[in-house]
């Protein structure tokens, strides 16, 4: 199986927030981001896969800043790591402000998908090859945060998670 | 006002068709592609202007293919010419194939927009300036669209609507 | 096959404008209004054919009027002429005010649906006779407007189309 | 104030059931048609009294018969009888046939409103002139609909429901 | 047929009001809270008869209170009586203030379900054993309830509706 | 600030999947469970705090199962643990089956929320007293991931995490 870039998965999505997308302080409802950024994510892992995909987990979304009603939301999602079926994707989420039309980091976001065939059965993915600084840094912290879960999952011992233990050394 | 190119206006809007928003054969049901254009023409309107903007009318959409259930649709919007407070902006629609990658074009569609102040009111909006070859097809063919629903508004009278008599002669 | 008049397919669709259906300026989302006429206009194509009915075109929407918040909006559409498998779908858009009762017109829409079997191939549908003063006017323009969208699709030679070409004489 | 005949409130809402409205059984999904209901009944008691109305209670609805995917809904509502601040809006709710174009009654519902000024205090609303045998029946009926409700709210003594208790006699 | 009690079914649905599901005035609309509750209740419905359920009726639905933006409401239901193949579910609704975490009533309502095999046929479903006193007098009521609706509907004479028009004398 | 127990912040928010929600191969779509999700916890920690809240973090989902068309789902959520003016929500989310009415995990979820006052400034909130022993565990493991989540955003170094990291000695 050919190995891919990062590149190879990128999945742009730009969109509105509109009133019916709100929570009742104004702002992007968090439940309506998760979802819109689940969507995302799942498109890059198609393209990494080119097989049909299911969410496995959501590893880490941290909302740092509101956005507000009316703004033009950016999710860019890429496939950061794979692993023998499943894929991390992470995601940078953008606000554009109208007038300046400068774009401020809103969050980033990490969620895990599966290749799946027809039966739902879990399939191999091509690896994931880093190019640029960012995707590098982001290719080795998948690998942690997957001993992480492992861990928290206790299907890994904390001894054996060789990458995650070096951290606290 | 700096003119701008129509890349500067470029916004991509990729996602998925889901069950919800199918018509009872599977496919994409129109309205809800209609509405996903809307709101990606209405933010590369948005980014050529910098200001508020409204639809101002729908002028031509072709449903070529049917898009089915499960489908990754991509939407490319450029603004393709700006009149004085008015700008044109072009869609191409494509699906993307799971397994092959290959995007396949589903449909064009062009809307048109206004740029208004806080009040409401029409303000101007920067030039437009096309580069590629076909960015200067629609951007002549704009000229002529818009004579065509002067004539059919009833707002220029067919003679004076000289691009678009030069079609016929 | 019985030629049908416009008033049988008459299609009235009377809906409120919530706030989870209108744009960052309280007033009816463009995309929403799109979608709800293309679900009138269908019905109206499905009326008059008794067929299944997909949507081919949009083939002009012009939003002259901001529909506010709160607003009663009736979407009326008729059959304004067929072709083999094609129905031309005429729509007028009002809106009511609360206090007086009164209409003002919104908008008009063109739509364009083909009838189809079971398999998605075309089928011929009945033809349209138009009866009122206002349906004859746009039984005879929605020919120039099957011309114009011909020529501009690049398959039929502006010099073919008569109709169209009398307008520019 | 003017009395108003049932005809002038007449509120028709034809509507398609996609696959986001249906239930697991492929029928329209009965919290659906609630809605749609609520916002077609509205709009009769709006027409009705030109007043701001909200939704005091639904008094009954039987789903006789479910409403498949596809299928075409006409509500049809109008005021059957107005008190003091309050309406009651009768509807019929129709499935219609594709290929026959024969229209099959699915349910009749009642639901009633009450007239409000901008601080939700109750005005009064205009009397309702039942027209044809069949308003004259719901007038009829609406009053003893009022008393039961009265009764089973414990704001009137059953004795004293001359109307309902002429029914048992 | 085992009968059940009705603490068996008990269904709690706790959920918040968004900007997209509310009124015109800022409340949570009627109709949605008319599907939420058709959702609550035939789960009720459901954990009684294990079966597939259908909604048969709305019996009644009073909406005493408004419920503002940004409230949570929690809706309870429990059947409260079952006879041959249908189940009538009661429903408290709840609205929780946010700063003393009192709860207010907001509206009751009665639906009413009937429980059905694959192809649609009514089945028998358990008895319903009610224990507390509010459980005992609307396992009362449930009849006076089930023996109006079948007057209404003409299933039934007045005079043979005992338990009814003992009400009225 | 009198220290509240996780049972008061319980809230249970039970639902059905209908089709609307669903992805393409027919299962509860990923984005829809978590926006339900962020619904719950929210309250949940409103609960506990009375306050504004908005969501600061997912920290973990995982899908371990999938949920089917016509599920009923059960999202239990209760606050884990609070910090000066965070609280974690601690999810667990169950599956009914129809015909058994046996309960199935179909997830776990940890979300945090920041209660804020009107200006958006974090306020305090109530200390959280665990009381059963899943109740311990779980508040053990909060500081855990609190410690996680600020190195890995920057903000602790990993020798200042002792709880941390005492896991991997």
């Amino acid at each position: 199986m050919q190995p891919k870039t990062a590149f190879q998965s990128k999945t742009v999505a730009t969109d509105l927030v509109l009133p019916s997308e709100t929570n009742p302080i104004n702002n992007l409802f968090g439940g309506e981001l998760l979802a819109r950024m689940d969507r995302a994510a799942s498109i890059a892992a198609r393209r990494h896969s080119r097989r049909i995909v299911v969410t496995a987990s959501v590893n880490h979304v941290a909302f740092n800043r509101a956005v507000p009603l009316g703004s033009v939301v950016m999710i860019e999602a890429k496939v950061s790591r794979s692993f023998k079926s499943s894929m991390e994707v992470y995601m940078d989420v953008w606000i554009e402000d109208r007038e300046s039309g400068d774009r401020i980091k809103a969050n980033e976001a990490i969620y895990t998908f599966v290749a799946v065939d027809e039966t739902g059965r879990p399939v191999r993915v091509p690896e994931l090859i880093p190019e640029t600084e960012l995707e590098k840094e982001r290719y080795d912290a998948a690998l942690r945060r997957k001993q992480l879960s492992l861990v928290l999952a206790g299907k890994m011992k904390p001894s054996e998670a060789t990458e995650l233990k070096a951290l606290f050394e």
